[in-house]
């Protein structure tokens, strides 16, 4: 299958949150014993390219740049040995975040969907094939906004490595073929406003683009 | 298409939370102003005579009945009017809750997709097409354990009722076809423990029954 076409047959996407040191610091988070996982709906994603929209009222969203892990196949309780047999391939993923609603919902101890499931919340780069990436644990991740570099990490720095995530998640929950695991984000995350423009890349493999807009709610739509 | 197939399209659950007022204040909590929204994956469904799961080391589930909304177009932005255009038929489900982890969940601020996302989570009937229904705002739902009656509740008692939850919902993320709501669960709600069996079912229409067991962890398992 094209490496492409195998996000269009995910059904999740299983997003871990805290999972690097000084980010967990830099929101005034404990560093947590096990991975904090919540869940993205596939209709967030938007491809390379698009525009990110930002929803009234809110006048901005928080980035944060993510290694996005793409399942090739369906897992369940698989061991950390052979996890990587279940992953097709990467991608580079932005995981959106409404952070006023997510602040409001932490402290009134509600689910934070609203703050992390909107649409155009989870841009989304092309699909690395597996076999292009031969060291998952040492991949530079950065994000500019507006030219201006404001995040920049290394996998290595990852708490929870890739191979226990998918064997830990899979554990919890069935992945299926084309599900999505985000990684977590390193330090650097703040806001983004209407009219600026997002550019992140894995250094030496691929980089995005993603206009940043208010979303037009269109009083009738239908298709 | 067989209105059972529908399911198997769809790449989200969204749940809401609270929506009918005996059961918020069973549980401690506000009438919301506003639905309470959160994600449940599409592998945590489990088809009726299925197995309920219990994961350890957890000794009980939560059992909730609620009507399920199956969606028959994607659906955005549209207005309470013609929501109803979009919908193609209901269940009955259960939202299974580890309410340890729920209530643990709330007072630390975290997601609740362990609580409420796990493989089982979400028992489901066969889908009712929509033709089948006359007034979707007055079905009777039951649930019994072990024989015992522990949850009845008419939806009329929905403090959000359905065309406004598609509406809404569709304002933030975008439904799919063979999406579902779950519409919430009138007040009665409690544990469910190995080796007892939920039936429940919407009076007149339909009804269903899962065993409940511990969960059985396979060391190596793929497929
Ligand atoms: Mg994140
Ligand atoms: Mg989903
Ligand atoms: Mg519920």
């Amino acid at each position: 299958m094209a490496a492409q076409a195998i996000l269009n047959l995910g059904t999740k996407i299983v997003a871990v949150g805290r999972n690097y040191a000084a980010h967990a610091k830099e929101l005034g988070n404990a560093v947590p014993k096990d991975p904090v996982l919540f869940l993205k709906p596939t209709s967030s994603y938007v491809q390379n390219g698009g525009t990110i929209e930002i929803p009234s009222p809110l006048e901005a969203l928080d980035y944060e740049v993510e290694l996005a892990v793409v399942m090739s196949h369906k897992a369940r309780d698989v061991p950390e040995a052979s996890a990587m047999d279940y992953v097709g391939g990467y991608a580079l993923a932005l995981d959106m975040t409404a952070r006023e609603i997510q602040s409001f919902a932490k402290s009134a101890g509600l689910p934070w969907t609203l703050a992390k499931g909107q649409d155009t919340f989870t841009p989304i780069s092309a699909v690395l094939p597996k076999s292009m990436i031969k060291d998952h644990d040492n991949l530079e991740l950065w994000l500019k906004v507006d030219d201006e570099i404001r995040q920049k990490g290394s996998t290595r720095d990852m708490i929870f490595k890739i191979p226990f995530l998918v064997s830990h998640i899979s554990s919890i929950m069935t992945l299926m073929e084309g599900d999505v695991i985000l990684t977590g984000t390193p330090e650097g995350v703040g806001p983004v406003r209407a009219g600026q423009k997002i550019t992140a890349g894995i250094a030496g493999f691929i980089d995005v683009h993603f206009d940043v807009q208010k979303r037009q709610t269109k009083p009738v739509c239908s298709d």
